[in-house]
């Protein structure tokens, strides 16, 4: 391809609304452009590497005997609207405002599909009859729509994307085992062969369901995740799911409770300072609203309240949190509760205290007092306040420890390239996909669910393959893998021409720029869309002896005679970097 | 791949919703299953069809110069809500309820596309600056919604379908003219390599807009559309479209007008059978509404109105058609029409009186009296009517006469394979899309658009190549090529096995039939799914002296033995058929 025909613009200046590196320079190098919020278009060098990707991936799929298939975009919405037997909300509920929702012509109430959990088990169920037809695992490429609330870092969260997801089918929870090793080794394969640094950590299952998951997550600056590693064993997790230890603190002889003048004491870091006491001797209380219920939460005053914890913890409750919320000020003024300084000496049976396991550590606490600009202190348990529920709702953070090992976790930021789930019957139990085992009893099908955002996937690649000048795309992922650069054309033209015309009758993948532009505009142009080797023809080169040759990755270059250019080039690639 | 692995059942009865060909063995051979009306789900065999055919489309595409980009199905609908500078209605009023249309969180109106003239001109603004950018073609395979009024025919009339489309950029008439003729030439090269018989006909653009368009369609009797070509030059149209000649009638001198008793002659065939006269020497009178505007068609009696064409004419008159309907009893109760005996002798000059050209043929005509039971006789033009428009809203037939070489038209049923456009400056004009010529002068930008739907292209493959047994694949477009079936399997295994191994090591693309299942059964399946060549080891082909070779569009059969299968195979694959 030359560039003078290929649809695309480099932009000098990095848009004023891009977010991160690579929103910036897949935005700046002519890979992407935005329609409206969340929503882009792939310009040719886009769609190039989005294609090599989705070829990796099929290749790996098909590898472990994944098959191909199409499950539709638009579905019914009855279909999402389906209650477990057992209690808990509909996906309709999960999903909530997430879900693109429009009624057809005939009134009809559709959902455009985020995910295809309840696509492929319908579809399965016609065709899984008997034990001998499992296991299957079926996957596809198709578009899914998520009105995320916040889209942010270009194709980082996104509403609209195109998405690989695989669904397992087995009989028993031992072939969703084996069905869920297959499937990770596949992605790590994947992973790697994109080239990206990356870890597998346990994580929240979210609305998809199930009892067990495994994040992919690529280690960037750019990610929304915390993840905890620990630096002796294998336990990673994503801070909305890590486990950790409380530091243990000293009992000391119980004090009275006592009220205490806490001027403009709002914050903990302020009540501390104000005390001249540590922050883990406060507590902290946070007040939140699910469905018509008002939960008070308390942590240790040094710690953090996840929602994510705390979100499961009310489910598990047989609480519906999937309105889960903090209180507002009216929620707060109702039930009689002053903000900035709620205490948790509740009276009130009405109100669920949940409290963080922290709290069984230490005493003689600071609380708030219920009352502007006072606190409580040597607050005690139990004789000074109730819980209704003891939990683990606290964030792990930077240097804590272990619960495995003893060991010091490690917070890096990622972000999510992939989840895999295994779902167990949930599915199958909603539409009866059942099988006959060989004495012909009918038993639920164990599912497992399995996705890879394809455009996010790309998004991470330039995160973690990229310098100031631009990006530096791996081999396998460049849109084209040679940048032939003809410089002095009115000298030069008949070698670059002639060397673009042989490279691509060897087969080899080459961009040719033959613009009418100055060397300085077309390195920078190379350098900043980043493919891997770079072929200069020039006066220069040609003084020296030939084409010069160089890898984005690396500084030094090397000359090679004209004659011997395509036999180089072609050696360069076949051995990579 | 291994039958006993594929996802796949046949069915022996064809389901009872299943309309025509296509849809019965689609459904019956395991390819296709329907979601929600409209809406279908493509398993393994019918997914790996879909990448047959797109992996023409796209070399076909990109041998023209096509550049693959992707547009996203998500839009806001404000790109959709423009008025043409001159008039006229915008798309969304042009699509009316075929659009699928919703709102996000922020209650922002948002569109699913159902096609991407709009994002594709959107994308184009941003990188078309001179007229050295130009020509560009820009095409995607990307899925889209339409909420069709009447899904139809399993894949050949569906609510959500994937497509192949493209748009052409030009600096002028003459660029698009060049772009339009290279697309089409692709198109007819794609049409021939999935081995159609199809014809390029003159169409009307409907809601695409411009001034020329052509429509690929395939002869099936499945097909909703009616095709006219002559036989002697190269005229084809579809009906839609069609001019032909009015037959001439004799003129006759001219007699008074006379109301006349016909009692229960309502329709054209009762009234010319009572009073013993051919149709064409009647007036069929008919009542449309557009907008708040009566229009009164009158056609010659022997002739049907066609609503395309009159919905053309009025858009050509300045009356906005885009919800232009039958009149309502109501509607005719409050403009005082008798329905059945409808006149076209009106005074009201509020009526919009729209009359057929063959009128101007013939006379002394019977007409409706505006009276049930009564016409009038002897109606003449202009003594005894007034017409508004004269116009061609009559549909051509079998065997009109051809208005470019007097030959005869012969009509035949058939189905848009894929339509390509001129559109001209529509686009260009609606979002400012200029480009810059070598003296610096802007000018718009000239569009074409042409699309290919992949999932009808399916299904006609299907119509026009199955039998009373089953589907006959074309080669290239087959989910396999071959069709591997091991017969009495206990003494054939370790041959049949060795076979599979050193066809697939081969490269060849193989379905092996392992099951345990009767031969009557591995025969009927195989000649349902259709693959397009069956080979087949049994005890007797062992016995005959090795394997069985046969093609399922060919009667006969031959033996190979065992040491020279996979050559003879081989063979059969590479000449073909």
């Amino acid at each position: 391809m030359r560039v003078s025909q290929l649809l695309t613009t480099t932009l000098r200046e990095a848009p004023r609304d891009a977010e991160g590196s690579s929103h910036e320079l897949l935005l700046r190098a002519g890979f992407i452009r935005q329609l409206t919020s969340g929503v882009y278009s792939y310009l040719p060098l886009g769609n190039q590497v989005l294609r090599n990707i989705m070829q990796i991936v099929r290749e790996e799929m098909d590898r472990i005997g994944g098959q191909e298939v199409i499950l539709p975009v638009l579905q019914p919405e009855e279909i999402w609207d389906q209650h477990p037997a057992f209690g808990g909300p509909s996906r309709l509920e999960l999903y909530g405002p997430v879900l693109f929702r429009l009624r057809d012509r005939k009134e009809r109430a559709m959902v455009i599909a985020p995910t295809h959990e309840e696509a492929s088990a319908l579809l399965a169920k016609e065709f899984l009859r008997s034990y001998r037809d499992l296991p299957q695992l079926l996957y596809q490429f198709q578009v899914k729509l998520r009105d995320e609330p916040r889209p942010r870092g270009g194709l980082l969260r996104v509403r609209e994307f195109l998405m690989k997801d695989l669904y397992s089918f087995d009989a028993d929870q031992a072939g969703l085992d084996r069905s869920f090793e297959r499937v990770k080794a596949a992605y790590q394969a994947i992973f790697l062969r994109c080239e990206l640094a990356f870890l597998g950590v346990q994580a929240d299952s979210g609305a998809i369901g199930g009892k067990e998951s495994l994040e992919f997550v690529a280690l960037t600056e750019a990610g929304e995740d915390t993840i905890l590693k620990c630096v002796n064993c294998d336990y990673a997790a994503n801070q909305e799911k890590a486990e950790f230890v409380r530091t243990a603190l000293p009992a000391e002889p119980k004090q009275p409770l006592e009220e205490v003048y806490t001027p403009g004491c709002m914050a903990i870091s302020d009540l501390a300072a104000y005390l001249n006491i540590s922050a883990a001797k406060t507590m902290k209380a946070v007040c939140y609203v699910a469905g018509d219920r008002m939960v008070l939460v308390v942590v240790r005053g040094d710690l953090e309240v996840n929602e994510v914890k705390l979100s499961n913890t009310l489910n598990r409750a047989g609480v519906n949190s999937t309105d889960l919320h903090l209180a507002t000020p009216e929620e707060l003024t109702r039930e009689g509760i002053v903000a900035g300084y709620t205490s948790p000496l509740q009276k009130d049976e009405h109100i669920l205290i949940i409290a963080d396991t922290s709290l069984q550590q230490g005493n003689n606490f600071v609380a708030g007092a219920n009352r502007v600009d006072y606190h409580v202190q040597h607050v005690n348990y139990p004789r000074d306040f109730r819980v209704d529920l003891w939990a683990d709702i606290a964030s792990a953070y930077d240097h804590a420890t272990c619960v495995y090992c003893g060991g010091t976790l490690h917070a890096f930021r990622g972000c999510e390239l992939g989840h895999i789930f295994k779902i167990g019957t949930r599915y199958a139990d909603l539409f009866d996909v059942t099988y006959l085992d060989a004495e012909g009893n009918a038993h639920p099908v164990q599912m497992g669910s399995y996705g890879i955002g394809i455009g996010r996937l790309m998004a991470l690649i330039v995160e973690q393959w990229h310098d100031d000048k631009g990006i530096i795309w791996p081999l396998q992922i460049a849109p084209y893998q040679i940048a032939l650069l003809g410089l002095d054309l009115d000298k030069t033209s008949s070698v670059a021409e002639q060397l673009y015309t042989d490279l691509t009758v060897a087969g080899l993948s080459v961009l040719f720029d033959d613009r009418a532009e100055t060397a300085g505009v077309k390195f920078n142009d190379a350098d900043l869309i980043g493919l891997p080797l770079r072929v200069v023809v020039s006066k220069r080169s040609l003084k020296n002896g030939g084409v010069e040759l160089k890898w984005r990755a690396r500084r030094e270059s090397r000359i090679v005679p004209v004659e011997d250019a395509v036999q180089a080039i072609q050696a360069e690639i076949r051995n990579g970097l």
